[in-house]
């Protein structure tokens, strides 16, 4: 246990009480079809939440990362996309002092990581997966996997290996090829993690996540909250880039900002920034416009 | 007077209060070559400072623009680049409450307008420039415009009436071409500003002038002053970026951040946060190095 204690996370009181009205209320609703869905990463000035696709990128300071770790504490699950699990091979459990295996009893706290990987591409065999050493450890919970049915084929092995964790494989319901890829509806995939029993989801990244949420005018329907940590660093051109798709008035065809948040607060953290607020409706479903119009 | 007072904007002493330390000081030294340049612009989340190039875009809230306006009066001149010049017509004097033109006597507090147009492209004769207007009706400084000698040919008729307003030409002491384009050096730009008399230098944009200046290694010696706005809104795709170049370690050869601030404060306001540093010398003057190896 020492080990696991050196490694822990403080996060102190004071703060706690400034994210609470966006953090996931203890009363949520388990009858609604949907979770409660919190939007988060870590940003750079320059809108920047890597260096280069696969460096590892130390934005934000030490308060900004153990705050991470308390919003992990206070969701059911954390969600990535399967790029970034290749690519950064990340922990994805919790680290904060007190939760389970870092001083609390058994997986108390520990949020469920789920990968979305439509095509199976995540090797989980090959001994290095930190999620999966961490769940054989007691630190932390095993993945569950969204994927597609087309990947079956692939997953025979796999899927009874991740059972015998305590993960599983999630079949999307609603897959649509869009641009020759498999992609899956954002609320269907809330929806299915709802039908998990996770009441709370925190969604991390990458930027194959974020854009595609931030740039479907119908988000605020299903995003709760949105928790954005600023470091005052510009990355520099060549890294993973969070902006979303452009957008176009419905009345007038004019450029419009793609999203907006309301009930801001802006919360100072060592030397970053911590941005929370709701995405905005703004009455303005023109993409879906288009497509209704056949020209998407 | 009645309508410039109630055009007249209002910015409150307590958050006058905490920007003091980011701003020039009264007791500046006259003898120094650089004046105070302070490096100020208003930017979304995702890094965009318009919807589109010519897109007026309202990014911040009322109360930081009342700031932008305070920021003014606190510089001796302000300075931009000539595409926002000529796609904005801005108006680049400052409308605070009790400066010249705003209950002020004569031009107190107004700063000087500064475009850096190397091709003098900027078209002050047809009547509808805002600067030149605000200049006849007594409401802002006529501008000083930097320019090329190449450029003089074409400006014998320009100079003549541009100095009968009080502003004048500026031919640029230090010009090189960089990818076929007249690009004059900052650190000259500056050094004959203050030769003007100018000791306080607040530079606005557009990204064709903040990108070059974040991308100099050696920025932080002529640059005292960061000040960035940030609203909470993601513009889209298709708009004005504010990215420097990709910078690389000069002993790694990985990339790290291109810039950094120190000395940092955050301040919430209104529904926007404003940033305030210093440039952070990082020691790496990589791109420096890849030119003396001629590999630029
Ligand atoms: N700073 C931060 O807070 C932060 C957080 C997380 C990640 N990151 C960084 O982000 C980078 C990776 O980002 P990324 O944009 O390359 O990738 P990513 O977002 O991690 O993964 C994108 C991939 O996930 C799958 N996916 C996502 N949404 C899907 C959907 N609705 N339906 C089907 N498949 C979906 C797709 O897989 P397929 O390609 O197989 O179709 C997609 O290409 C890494 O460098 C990492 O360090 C930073
Ligand atoms: N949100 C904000 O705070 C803010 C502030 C200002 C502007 N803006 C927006 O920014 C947009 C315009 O930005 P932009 O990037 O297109 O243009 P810009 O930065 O306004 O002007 C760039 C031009 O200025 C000249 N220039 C700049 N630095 C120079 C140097 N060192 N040496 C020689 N010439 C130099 C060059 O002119 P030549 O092309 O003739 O060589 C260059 O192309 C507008 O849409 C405006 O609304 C936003």
């Amino acid at each position: 246990m020492t080990s696991s204690l050196r490694d822990a996370l403080q996060f102190p009181e004071s703060q706690r009480a400034l994210l609470e009205p966006h953090l996931p209320p203890k009363n949520l609703n388990p009858r609604s079809s949907l979770p409660f869905v919190t939007l988060t990463f870590a940003t750079s000035l320059d809108s920047q939440i890597a260096l280069a696709p696969g460096v590892q990128t130390a934005l934000s300071g030490p308060e900004s990362k153990a705050m991470t770790h308390y919003l992990r504490s206070r969701h059911d699950a954390i969600l990535i996309g399967v790029n970034t699990a290749i690519v950064d091979n990340p922990s994805l459990n919790c680290r904060l002092d007190g939760v389970g295996g870092y001083g609390g009893e058994g997986l108390k706290g520990q949020p469920r990581p789920i990968v979305v990987d439509p095509y199976a591409r995540w090797n989980l065999e090959d001994g290095n997966c930190k999620v999966l050493k961490l769940a054989a450890e007691g630190k932390g919970k095993a993945p569950f996997i969204i994927t597609t049915e087309k990947a079956r084929p692939i997953l025979e092995a796999r899927i009874k290996a991740l059972e015998d964790l305590g993960g599983k494989f999630i079949f999307a319901n609603s897959v649509e090829l869009v641009h020759g890829r498999r992609t899956i509806s954002w609320s269907s995939i809330f929806e299915q993690l709802k039908k998990e029993g996770l009441m709370s989801v925190m969604v991390e990244g990458g930027a194959g996540v974020i854009n595609p949420i931030l740039s479907d005018a119908r988000a605020h329907e299903w995003v709760s909250s949105v928790i954005v940590t600023i470091a005052p660093t510009w990355l520099g051109e060549g890294g993973v880039t969070v902006m979303p798709e452009k957008k176009i008035s419905s009345q007038t065809f004019a450029p419009i900002p793609a999203a907006r948040l309301k009930d801001v607060r802006w919360i100072p953290l060592g030397e970053d920034v911590v941005l929370c607020g709701r995405l905005k409706d703004d009455g303005n479903y023109g993409r879906g416009l288009e497509r209704l119009l056949g020209k998407e």
